[in-house]
């Protein structure tokens, strides 16, 4: 009984499709000898794609991509400052515009500090979190303005739009994943003595589903003090959850302690499943270092391996990330091309279980 | 020809009133045989006050504030948690109601590892940049509220108010400032790619403003990636200018990559001199540790030193951060009590230059 995977690919620019197609040879190494097929459509979008046919993202090929059960994104954005990218904001037309309509609400990114990483940090000691970042609201909402653009009399407004429908299921999902975890703690991440409104949200529906888990230590942080702990003392955290903004800069902080940002996976996840999740390295597209073979493909590949989570193949994901933790102990200052870390991963894979 | 200074001495919470305590036994002494004369008033305010009195802020005692040529201020904020300051909100209707009211639209916020001093990273490098935090708009504004509150329909809203008006001066001060140090580099920070309202307008001001300046190396982060350079790369930095709410973040982080937040001073500024600049540690009230001495007066010091420079004494503000640099790299791992390194600090100032 074999089970077909209908994958929409998107590697996009820059680094993307480089560290996409390691991904995606780690996936047909793993699913090997199971009962998955993977069926693949490519989808090619993003700054390249833009700057070829001025198109973002077409109404079609977003049906088109609907009708998949996951997508797997590598990264998208044009050299910084190219002129003929000034009217295009491929984040928000592509990246963006699929996290919303898809209804991507969990943005689940681990950070964790496997044996032999280097850490930025001169004590880091066990690192080993999950962010659950909000992904459908907040300050991502897009809302706001300007009004006299150009003048002296210029007003520009964000809003941030917050919903009780849309903290409370992410924070719902929080609290589950912590359930699950052996340290069962939670810590919610805001800044409630300025963002009163939302903050005051945000805490009476933290404390009202806390109540339904008395198993779980919650604590809170304003999102500056978060930093700190981050970089003073990242063990202290075991599930975070918090809003897009805060969210998005955490990651990336939390990225850059945990190893490098070459190594930060996620899922945009839409755990109804209405709508394909989608998995994707937090780095960039970093576009100075593109078609080189010079980028690490393991954010991509750890990132696959959520995907695999999230389509139900434990086991596989399981088996992935334990060949990622023996390559990255094994790595050493030695480098590597972008293929060779592929390989090597893929070399590492631990056995299919009889 | 002796020339008094009228100096609003807010001491708060916690920890405050240890920390000022040590500041103002440092003015005394690094001011004393020369022509200034500080005339002080202290203004009881803060969490205590509002248990006392229900007050937060009165308006005669910000009339008699306002009478003043500068505030110095400690720290506000009550037991976390404390239920009978759930109504209240300190940070918004004192601390921030005075730098809006007194439009501080300059919150600089140095950072320097200074020797002798440890970090949390392994390998920091040089580190001596400032943030310009722009003080007076941004999502600290307060607009927004709630709607439905309290039931499952609830939306909350906050509104990040921007004007050009706003960000110019803010953006113009940190430009005179980069001018003025050596490196004469400046990165803003922004989210422009999410935030595009407000993004465009900060951008247009930024670009026009640099044309001025031609003398002036600009660059553009996001602010998630600018956490990854603070932690990766933090002497890539020199003059940084935000938002208020991404300088708030910043530069916890900067503080904590810094030597700690014992050490992270600040100044409120208004540049105008229409109001009293209000100058602060970054630090809070730390209830936990106060009133046993355990508290670092250095970044209510060295806050006092930013005062010194603002009110034009500058060879006195040079001569109490010497003191700071000296009695921090004879520091080691001693534990001394708040007075002890008040102390320690006045034994290390350099003479009075005749
Ligand atoms: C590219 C950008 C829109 C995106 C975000 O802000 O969410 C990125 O920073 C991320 O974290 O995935
Ligand atoms: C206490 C709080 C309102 C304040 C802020 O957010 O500005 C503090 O974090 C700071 O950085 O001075």
């Amino acid at each position: 009984m074999t089970r077909t995977i209908k994958l929409a690919v998107i590697p996009g620019d820059g680094i993307g499709p480089e560290v996409i197609a390691e991904a995606n040879r780690v996936l047909d190494a793993v699913l090997a000898g199971g009962d998955a097929v993977l069926e693949r459509t490519e989808f090619s979008l993003g700054a390249e794609r833009y700057l070829a046919t001025g198109e973002t993202l077409p109404e079609a090929e977003q049906a088109a991509i609907a009708e998949h059960d996951a997508i797997l994104f590598g990264a998208v954005g044009g050299v910084p400052g190219d002129p003929r990218l000034k009217a295009a904001n491929i984040e928000r037309g592509l990246l963006l515009k699929l996290r919303f309509d898809f209804d991507h609400y969990v943005n689940l990114r681990p950070c964790a500090l496997y044996p032999g990483v280097e850490s930025t940090l001169k004590d880091p000691g066990e690192v080993d979190f999950v962010v659950v970042r909000e992904g459908t609201e907040g300050p991502y909402a897009g809302n706001g303005g300007r009004l006299r653009a150009g003048t002296a009399a210029e007003v520009a407004t964000e809003v941030s739009v917050n919903t009780a429908y849309g903290i409370e299921r992410v924070v719902r999902h929080a609290f589950s994943l912590a359930a699950a975890r052996p340290r069962k703690k939670l810590t919610w991440v805001h800044k409630t003595n300025v963002l009163v409104h939302s903050g005051a949200t945000w805490q009476r529906i933290v404390e009202a589903v806390a109540a339904e888990h008395p198993e779980i230590a919650v604590d809170y942080l304003h999102v500056d003090a978060a930093t700190i702990f981050m970089v003073q003392d990242p063990s202290r955290f075991d599930v975070i959850v918090t809003d897009n903004l805060f969210g998005d800069i955490l990651t990336d902080l939390a990225g850059a302690i945990g190893g490098g940002i070459g190594l930060a996976a996620s899922g945009n996840i839409n755990p109804d499943g209405t709508f394909p999740s989608m998995f994707e390295p937090v780095h960039g597209s970093a576009p100075d270092i593109a078609g080189q073979q010079l980028a690490d493909p393991t954010a991509a590949i750890l990132s696959a391996a959520i995907m695999l989570d999230h389509l139900g193949f434990d086991g596989d994901a399981e088996r992935v990330r334990s060949a990622v933790r023996a390559d990255l102990a094994a790595r050493g200052g030695a480098k590597r091309s972008t293929a060779d870390i592929g390989a090597a991963v893929i070399a590492q894979l631990p056995p299919r279980a009889a």
